[in-house]
């Protein structure tokens, strides 16, 4: 079983080479931490989107599906949005039985980028047994899709790719990966147990303390909180 | 001082933010490490070109200058062409005061995205210490630009960029990076002293092995062997 890790969303291969393979995408700080929160706690479905002009366009015209839109732009609330982008917002209260239209800077597009795979797992530290179990049971080769930051390397979602290859490789034995892989489990041996303190190390983390956000920096590092994990297909994100 | 590591080509910054900072370009197998023996050896010059058909239409409309064709595809001699990419066919006795025009598949790219910035400098392991030296008294914040293999992550140019870092902090004390940086100087840390072990792991350094290229990997794996730094200037690289 293969399983590289790519670093942003530059580096994700073209859909022609995606095909055959599971695609996982991860975007910690905070997209795929809030969507996996939102589904968790009951939300019906989520629905990326590349812009909040797009999110507002399509839920003027289909206001019968009472949507909730979510996300951030430089990580805060959308003015005119329901929710921002942390999973604390996204309780049972708030989103169970509704549908999210989701707009974020990173995590969006690499949604899409991944969009070419036969089967797209949403993946953050917050469900990352749950993840593991199910690319095992799909037996699939796996391309491991980092958000990064504004198309740079990302250290957290680089250590939850690290964190998958390292609990893949205690569930099957070895596992083959690129270099980008090797490192990342490296990373994962390093700081597991401490995922706390490598998010606040790392470039996003320091953004969103300075925002005050470190309570979101505290959920997000938790590993496996949650035991789901959402799929996208056909532009929407389901259990 | 800050100093930024990108992973490669595709992660580099676009030209104007570039335009105020040194930038360094890595690709230990082989391109960076062929042109620093080259112009260590006394070749007059190397030009960095994006194609073989590039290079041998240059050659063609001047013969009196009598140009050496260097570089490879798919790791090995192009047809037609004098040398490969491989710092041990650069010798003195063939290169001294020649000029060189020369493709690789990753590394000439990197040079052209890199071309923005200042001053572009030439590093691999080979003139690690020289590159440090040279960035410490420019004063510059630095972009050290990997070229990875074929727009992936590659473990060599990384712990090169990471010899940098770990060099440049104990020159002038604590230095600046970004997320991919941390990673690096980590990785150049747990490697240094046994770096042809860490070649040897790497992606493309099994694809050189597998080539019968071993003496290669070791070659490249040397720190400090020249004391130049090859610098880029109007498409040409001189010392």
């Amino acid at each position: 079983m293969r399983l590289d890790v790519y670093p942003t969303v530059l580096n994700i291969p073209p859909e022609d080479e995606l095909a055959d393979c599971a695609a996982v995408v991860i975007d910690v700080l905070r997209a795929t931490s809030t969507i996996v929160a939102a589904l968790a706690n009951g939300a019906e479905m989520v629905i990326p989107v590349l812009s909040p002009e797009e999110a507002l366009f399509v839920a003027r015209r289909n206001p019968e599906r009472r949507f909730l839109l979510g996300g951030e732009r430089n990580s805060v609330l959308i003015p005119g949005f329901d929710l921002s982008n942390s999973p604390r917002e996204y309780t049972r209260d708030r989103v169970a039985q509704r549908s999210v239209l989701f707009t974020t800077t990173n995590g969006t597009r690499a949604l899409r980028r991944a969009e070419g795979a036969g089967v797209v797992c949403i993946a953050a530290l917050l469900n990352l047994s749950a993840v593991v179990q199910e690319l095992a049971s799909l037996g699939k080769d796996v391309a491991i899709c980092c958000a990064g930051t504004h198309d740079q390397f990302s250290l957290e979602d680089t250590v939850c790719a690290g964190g998958i290859l390292e609990l893949m490789t205690r569930t099957c034995g070895r596992v083959e990966t690129n270099d980008m892989g090797y490192v990342a489990q490296e990373l994962f041996r390093r700081f597991d147990g401490r995922l706390e303190q490598l998010l606040h190390l790392s470039r996003h983390g320091q953004n969103l303390l300075k925002l005050g956000l470190q309570e979101d920096l505290r959920i997000c590092s938790q590993v496996g909180t949650y035991g789901v994990v959402p799929r996208l297909n056909r532009g929407q994100i389901r259990l």
